[in-house]
């Protein structure tokens, strides 16, 4: 049974783990330091011990208790019940989802080991929006897609929010991360997949006459919000392909869909 | 000539319109009885400025001046000049993005008229969330959709967050508000749309094969992100309507999609 400890102080060694969680800079240091993540509210920390997930601790209103009665006898890490003032002090955020788990990170497969077996695979190259990353693992789960494959520098798939925001997708979808932005797509295309990157240019090939011809093993490339793929990654790619946009969207203002929305469109046009 | 005028004070009464902006209950009430909305950066108060809004008022710090240098002698309201630390004490975030312009909402045209001549509308229902009614909006000027229909409750699309993530579609893309919960679906219907409720349910329709036989009039009904579309809406549709999800999906605790990608997804599946 995981023990309850009242925690009055917020600078407290023992709560270290859940220091500042809106500070997105000091989190993916400390984060990657200590090799944790946090899993928000029962629902998701739940979805994080049956992926194998083991906490380091929990941190909780003693009014949440009964949300994790069920979990809370099979652990064996410290729980620390604090007040709202302590939580907040200490998180930087009023936390009203109940429960915070500190967990472990599992190792992420290698490269091979992530292709091997795939069949449709999307690959993500400079992303920073956390919500936009957990809403694609959604939709690549959702959409029969095997594996995620990340670049070097896109935002990490285990940060809270894109945790809660990929409805814990993020622990059961197989994802490996590059260790060379340059080198690593080279190796994806030489596993026997055909590259198509999604781009809004207009010379691109239409989508549904690229996923026609697309074949056995096709990986979805995609770039990040502000601009888009880099001219490296399209450049190394078999096809640059393009979701059709209106004739008025560029009158209005719109170059191009938002990274999710191009995803879910792409994924599902894979999977028709 | 629009105004300089430096502000030092914080709470000066003039800066009113830009209190507290992520305080979304307080900015709710504030905007609704002033009738003005935030547009965020030059980027966005440029496109609310093209397509017809006015400006309240301009609030920047000084070093910004040279973004909205093409617009400012055009326009005659004023511009409060402030330091960082008085807008961030303001508006109660860094405001790291340049200008924020307080404009008038222009009136919004009702069901009827926003109805007339269109031909694919989208349907929103009780979405809370305005990132995702914002980029629900770039899908629709992207896709081909000639206007928005917004439920009573749905979140406002003019708040600040949901313009900066629609890109501005919000601006451009026609919109009205229904007045009647219970009773407005029905006089869309009998305007002569064919209305598809989209619901992850197991014994709705496929998409592909609701949208081979929709006809020429397309309304598409999306719902909230928690609970889904009412019950209600469901029985007044023609149809219910399903993007199917991969087998695997629910063992991977996915039991949807996100509304976001749901929309992408069947606007696009229309247009094509
Ligand atoms: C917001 S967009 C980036 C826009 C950037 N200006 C560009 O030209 O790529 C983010 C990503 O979404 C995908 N995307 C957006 N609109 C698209 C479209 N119409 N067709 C294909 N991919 C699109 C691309 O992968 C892109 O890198
Ligand atoms: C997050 S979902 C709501 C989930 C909710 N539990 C339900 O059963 O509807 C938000 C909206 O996205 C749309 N949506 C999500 N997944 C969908 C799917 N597989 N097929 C059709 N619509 C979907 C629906 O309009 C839904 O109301």
């Amino acid at each position: 049974m995981a023990e309850l400890i009242h925690v009055p102080d917020a600078s407290d060694p023992r709560l270290a783990d859940y220091v500042r969680l809106t500070d997105g800079q000091l989190r993916k240091s400390l984060e990657a330091e200590e090799g944790l993540f946090i899993a928000e509210g029962a629902k998701v920390i739940r979805r994080a011990l049956e992926t194998g997930h083991r906490p380091r601790s929990i941190l909780m209103s003693e009014r949440w208790l009964d949300s994790l009665s069920d979990v809370l006898p099979a652990l064996d890490c410290p729980v620390y019940l604090v007040s709202d003032g302590t939580a907040e002090t200490l998180t930087g955020f009023a936390v009203h989802r109940g429960a915070l788990a500190s967990m472990t990170r599992l190792p992420l497969p290698s490269l091979p080991d992530a292709l091997a077996g795939a069949r449709r695979i999307v690959i993500l190259e400079d992303l920073v929006n956390h919500t936009n990353v957990g809403a694609i693992f959604r939709c690549a789960a959702a959409l029969d897609v095997d594996a995620v494959v990340l670049a070097p520098r896109c935002a990490d798939p285990l940060y809270r929010r894109s945790v809660k925001v990929s409805m814990g997708a993020v622990f059961s979808m197989p994802y490996a991360r590059m260790e060379d932005w340059h080198k690593d797509l080279a190796l994806v295309r030489e596993a026997g997949f055909r590259l198509l990157a999604l781009t809004p240019a207009q010379d691109a090939l239409d989508l549904e006459d690229a996923v026609a011809s697309a074949g056995d093993r096709v990986g979805l490339l995609f770039g990040s919000e502000g601009d888009g793929l880099s001219s490296h990654w399209i450049s190394e790619a078999d096809a640059a392909v393009r979701i059709p946009m209106s004739e008025g969207a560029l009158a209005k203002g719109v170059d191009s869909l938002n990274v999710v929305a191009a995803a879910a469109i792409a994924c599902y046009a894979l999977t028709r």
